[in-house]
């Protein structure tokens, strides 16, 4: 069904932009416009008319999912002649299209099938900007990942043990969250051990755990096509006290910047909380990325929390918080929750197994 | 480590082009031009030099795998002025960049960037082309790749019974890939029981496998990189007379597309093998996609085996042969086989378990 309120919204904004149609080609927009899981498709939007633009692998289930709700044209021919006739045949005569997910050549392809009299128009994160706020819908999806999440990270600790694989734990969780309700993996899992865990993005591989080694593990589960996005550190047997001080300074940097979290706070305050405490302490050097970004649809979505992002926090906001130290050679640690904003600050959304 | 020979080729294609250097954008041309699994990141190319662009994720990864072949340059601020001062540096003037791969707004962004003396020009396929021939290293990793995937359809037949959840089977399956040298799935993977099986790009669900029901299986595994995309489509106890005949047609039009194959032929031929038998039986409306289509660093490259496909089969090329019949309300049935193009024709990637 096209969700109608998300879509009123964005006509709003059509015609603020002096648009009369907006041309979508980023799977999670179109998406969240349609609540639809939508692959491989193009939208053409506007208060004349709704196209949905598929391929013959997807226009049986097109069909039924936007019934009466969106005209679904199967490509005819070329893909970019469709895309051109659509906004034709809605008779529009500004389209904005979205310049983050429009490559070049497909721009200059749809601009040369399209009539002399309609223009295309560069648009920025028109519906990404809604999707920065979720509501309840939304919120009840992603806290069904993030719980499947948890409960994936308790059973895990029952299996983990010296000699197992990176990969053969990455084989248990990615069974685990399947038969616990998740669809799929939000991501490729990162499962990072020892020297291993000093690469932020490391790839799962063939190395068996050690004792005192940390274990990173980084991981989502996709609910319904609403993501999770959290990491934890485990231990095996003891740790050694440089470990323990620097699982302890990420564990304290996560803290004060939740603390800071809540409704119209600048950003960069809750990245520079975490990053400051961590280079007091003598790490400044080994936390290169942002402390956090949006997830919904997507794993990574706006609001990017970083030390360049002069937007405020707004109620209503889901985004991971996580530090990281990463000794090259050594050993890293990462830690990374999930909060809502609400009135009062940051709810953890990870905080809890239900 | 920069793969030499590749660079040559692309070197050699820069010239005929009038280029002095290529900007990439593509995760898997970088992949293809660096033996290292890039991720996130861009490469310029020139015989003067060459410079991979990261952020702190990867930035030790890549000193390592990319050592004393490319320099390495961390994001400092803006991606997209460090991608033009890359250009600069080398001392370019007339740059490719990936036409397809390289989003409408960063073009914009890095040509904003750019010295007034460097021009940015669209490039097409350089590198595509180049990867639809295989080398040996290559085939190996194919072939792993597909050995894995034949593993677990071998596995999975002694899984699979009335009442388990398609969802459940994809489970299996995930965790059986990396406990047999897999790293991941090459894509998510589909399997879809009786009505399901008529949408060809299904989303696995928490139906129950019946009794008499077709059960379509697509899946691919990913092995230091490749790819493998097979499809077999099972069946639980005896089957109805219609699925029969629906079977053998598939099987038949595959079989006819495959003694097709050899180098010279052009493309369009192999399809219309299978795409004109299955018309012959009565089933032409319900075979919408296309063939095939080349397999390598991702799941779908070229060539495509379509209809429109004028270009012809090379030796060394490797590409799936994938026809199907899909019955919407009732069932669907697809076979999808890997064959490597050799001087006598088609050999069959998937046939043999190894």
């Amino acid at each position: 069904m096209i969700n109608d309120l998300r879509l009123k919204k964005i006509y709003a904004k059509l015609k603020q932009e002096n648009l009369d149609g907006l041309l979508l080609s980023s799977p999670a927009n179109i998406s969240y416009l349609t609540d639809y899981l939508s692959r491989d498709s193009y939208l053409v939007v506007s208060p004349k008319g709704n196209i949905y633009i598929t391929d013959s692998r997807y226009i049986e289930e097109a069909k039924i999912q936007l019934k009466g709700r969106a005209t679904i044209k199967r490509i005819n021919g070329s893909l970019f002649k469709t895309i051109a006739l659509a906004c034709s045949e809605l008779g529009l005569d500004r389209v904005g299209f979205e310049e983050r997910y429009l490559a070049f050549a497909e721009y200059q392809k749809i601009s040369g099938y399209l009539d002399k009299d309609i223009t295309l128009v560069p648009t920025h994160s028109l519906v990404e900007q809604l999707r920065q706020i979720k509501d309840e819908e939304e919120l009840k999806k992603i806290k069904k990942a993030v719980s499947i999440t948890l409960k994936a990270f308790k059973f895990i600790q029952g299996f983990i043990a010296p000699g197992i694989k990176e990969i053969e734990v990455a084989a248990e969780l990615e069974r685990f969250i399947r038969y616990h309700g998740g669809r799929t993996s939000a991501f490729e899992l990162i499962v990072a051990s020892g020297p291993n865990a000093a690469y932020p993005h490391h790839i799962t591989s063939g190395k068996r755990l050690q004792n005192h080694e940390p274990l990173l593990i980084d991981m989502g589960v996709d609910y319904a096509g609403y993501k999770s996005d959290l990491t934890r550190t485990f231990f095996l047997d003891k740790i050694t006290p440089l470990v323990r001080k620097v699982y302890n300074t990420v564990k304290e940097a996560q803290e004060r910047a939740l603390r800071q979290i809540k409704p119209g706070v600048v950003v960069s305050k809750i990245d520079a909380a975490a990053r400051q405490y961590i280079a007091q302490k003598g790490y400044g050097g080994f936390f290169g990325h942002n402390l956090g970004h949006g997830v919904g649809l997507e794993t990574h979505e706006p609001p990017s929390i970083s030390a360049k992002e002069n937007n405020t926090v707004e109620r209503g906001m889901v985004f991971t918080v996580e530090p990281g130290i990463y000794l090259p050679g050594r050993f890293g640690v990462r830690l990374e929750d999930m909060v809502l904003v609400t009135q009062r600050g940051a709810s953890l959304i990870s905080g809890v197994i239900d």
